[in-house]
């Protein structure tokens, strides 16, 4: 009954098949080009593609799909491949890759109604430049901009540095095109704001990490672009202070705020001492850094910092922060901004890595953050955690770097532990193990701890319902 | 297979046991007590009611709805009862109705983390009356504030007059706790801002109008407090230039723009004639007036105003504005919202009316109106529609009132015939015969205009999973 990799003989005959349902490049059955859909870009998940299926348009997928689906074939779609969860590549088993890099069609910018509609293979950066020429602005920004692609942005529901302004991704699209398990086209682009006509079916799809259906095309909300922005630093001494900054910003910046970002001591020393031109604006070491940025208008900008200022002053004079830098240039903010987003590449560059995506109750972070440094310290000694993240949104990130000198390999075994330790505490919180990541095939054990039984069954009766067969992305994200 | 009404003598039986699953006052059955769960406010819609289930909580909803879907007896799901679309109201054939109206705890207040949870029955003046005790604001509002349900709100996925800014209340809900129609209770409750792990469940809820599980619960999004407000009346000759005044406004006060709003002459000139105290602050009448308002902070009012006259300044210099006022006072800024919100009113006082709630691509809006009109005069002589709305969104409210002297028993049979010459145009332009209202028993034979026989076929494959004896709310939504 459901979907399995044919016998070798069978594949040829299946991949002749394939073929003829799409042009000439758009199958892909030479070893020499499988590695690149095979593993995720960390190295960390690999598996075997029986052939890469790269069609040009949705009814081409919708071809490749009926065809899969009467045949059994299980199927990975993959959009850019930059996920951190191993949800966009096939098993060791073997299953067809299902790539939309050739589906980089922008079909309409909508200047009047500041929408986009687009395939699922473009790349964000490149959709952020078709906004900007309009004059507008795709919320979405992402480190992986470069790479990852629209598809996967909405199949993971990608949150990204603007969350707190402007939502998800789920937020922001206004239609979507999927090709179901079977073939079936839904065709549910549209660029109206409101629509309620019957079930919202394109929500289930987005997050839904390519199990339910294909996503081929959507249309997304555009904005005014951001003329100006101010971006401070504050140092602060307990966790609490940051809640006091957090709130008075924004109750300050309402409606412009875009990022409130959590930066722990140790992981601005890291930053500051691994990569060139990087440091911190404090001459004292500082529990936390606190990055705030504020978007506003062009004529405002000027304002704007000033009343940043304010703010931050009050919060000196009340005794909540102990040091604060404020950008009086693109290039100071930047380097600010460096502090943050420069974390993951800091870890990288320092020993191998385990890493968490997990987001709670503001106010718990604080005590998360405590009782995660004294779990660890149970698992293994010497184990060194940095803590950075969305703060504003209750998202942190949590990287748990080897002891000095232990390799990669000697570290794998100390992911199962490590795992056990921090998702039991984010139980015990009623956090959540994946903020903005997702689960693909890294977390699919754990699901249970943040999902009801009633949950996940509800779960696989969607799946059963959409894909029966079960050729989509299997033994993907249900447990 | 399918839920039906059972006989007399069943019912006695039912009865019994149900009031077994309740306490005393959960369980009406006095047909004194029926008229206001069996009809709709309007008047338009009536059923029978075999009887009204009103549970204190989530627990007992969970009893009656296993004991009703084993009996495969039909229920209709009621909050506050305000829709427009007779949603909420059984049919003549008879069901059970399940009120949630004693279900009216607000469970929690995070003031921290800004999010509230509450019950489905708290009435959304309470609601937003416990954000503002915590400082804090609700986003959604709506006319029927007094009456309408936070079940209602969700069922409905209700928009309101801050949806440009804020969104539906989709984009507010942050966890949900919904009772299965077999009595498996998802308890889906979360202020986590940021969490994806599997499928987003609650999405599934929202608006689906009750018939894919009963909202007992919610997390909700809460904002800053808006402290100050600008707001201005402007009148444009054509819509281009309405257009031209939304692109200024939304380049100007991005993230504060709270609603951008439309309203033709005759709306202006209806509501003036027939209110008392109303009237329009231009001397010359003009083809629509366009109702801004922006939300900023209280420091800020003066110089937000002093931005929004400036803005107005040059788009009467560019001619695209041809009159304009600006609230001084709030009493001012009452007074214009007044000539928007005292439509629906004034449309009461003066004729027998059929409503109509659209949405288009908002470069639209214009060659609608003027189709419409043409449409209208073929359909019968002397129909008299007003046009206002939400234009930000692309949503148009049309209210078609009966020819003079026409009597409303009369205007029933022009229903069908003017449904179909303004959805056949919504049609044409690829609108939304629903935009905030939803489908109800009013629509459901025009949802086919609106959704593609592939995604009628998925909504009904959902409703067959989650609903399979279709219990709930039978005979709405879908064709």
């Amino acid at each position: 009954m459901f979907a399995r990799p044919p016998s070798a003989a069978e594949l040829d005959r299946h991949l002749d098949a394939l073929q003829g349902l799409v042009d000439t490049a758009g199958l892909l059955t030479d070893p020499a080009d499988m590695p690149r859909y095979e593993r995720d870009w960390m190295g960390k998940f690999h598996g075997r593609a029986l052939g890469v299926i790269r069609p040009r348009d949705t009814a081409a997928v919708a071809r490749v799909l009926a065809y899969l689906n009467a045949h059994r074939l299980p199927v990975v779609p993959q959009a850019g491949n930059t996920g951190l969860v191993g949800g966009s590549v096939p098993d060791a088993a073997g299953a067809f890759v299902l790539s939309v890099e050739r589906m980089t069609r922008i079909r309409a910018v909508d200047a009047v109604g500041a929408s986009i509609t687009l395939d699922a293979g473009v790349v964000l950066e490149s959709a952020q430049e078709a906004a900007r020429r309009a004059g507008l602005m795709l919320a979405l920004d992402l480190g992986s901009k470069g790479s990852c692609r629209i598809g996967g942005n909405i199949s993971t529901n990608a949150g990204g540095l603007k969350v707190l302004r402007y939502g998800h991704i789920r937020e922001q699209v206004l239609g979507l095109e999927v090709v179901l398990a079977d073939g079936t086209v839904l065709d549910g682009l549209s660029s109206l704001r409101k629509n309620n006509t019957g079930y919202d079916l394109k929500q289930m799809f987005i997050g839904a990490e390519g199990t339910l259906g294909v996503v081929t095309a959507a249309t997304l909300k555009l904005f005014p672009a951001e003329a100006g922005r101010a971006v401070a630093m504050v140092a602060v001494d307990r966790f609490d202070d940051a809640l006091a900054v957090l709130a008075a910003v924004r109750r300050g910046f309402p409606g412009r705020l875009n990022s409130v970002e959590l930066i722990g001591a140790d992981a601005v020393a890291l930053v500051a001492g691994t990569l060139p031109g990087a440091r911190s604006p404090f001459a004292l070491a500082h529990t936390y850094a606190v990055l705030i940025e504020v978007g506003s208008d062009d004529a405002d900008a000027v304002a704007e910092r000033g009343r940043l200022e304010e703010a931050i002053g009050a919060l000196i004079e009340a005794g909540r922060v102990a040091d604060a830098a404020i950008a009086q240039s693109d290039a100071q903010a930047e380097g600010l901004w460096r502090l943050r987003e420069g974390v993951p590449e800091a870890v990288a560059h320092t020993a191998p890595v385990h890493k968490y995506d997990l987001t709670f109750a503001v106010g718990d972070i604080g005590r998360f953050i405590a009782d995660c440094d004294l779990a660890l310290a149970r698992v293994a000694k010497g184990l060194r955690p940095v803590y950075f993240g969305h703060v504003a949104d209750g998202n942190v990130h949590v990287n748990v770097m080897a002891p000095p000198g232990m390799q990669a390999s000697g570290y794998q075994a100390l992911q199962g532990p490590i795992d056990d330790a921090i998702f039991d505490l984010v139980a015990q919180y009623r956090g959540s193990i994946s903020a903005e990541h997702g689960i693909g095939q890294v977390k699919r054990a754990y699901l249970d701890r943040n999902r009801s039984t009633a949950e996940i069954a509800t779960m696989r009766a969607l799946k059963a319902m959409l894909d029966p067969n079960g050729v989509l992305n299997p033994h993907r994200l249900l447990p």
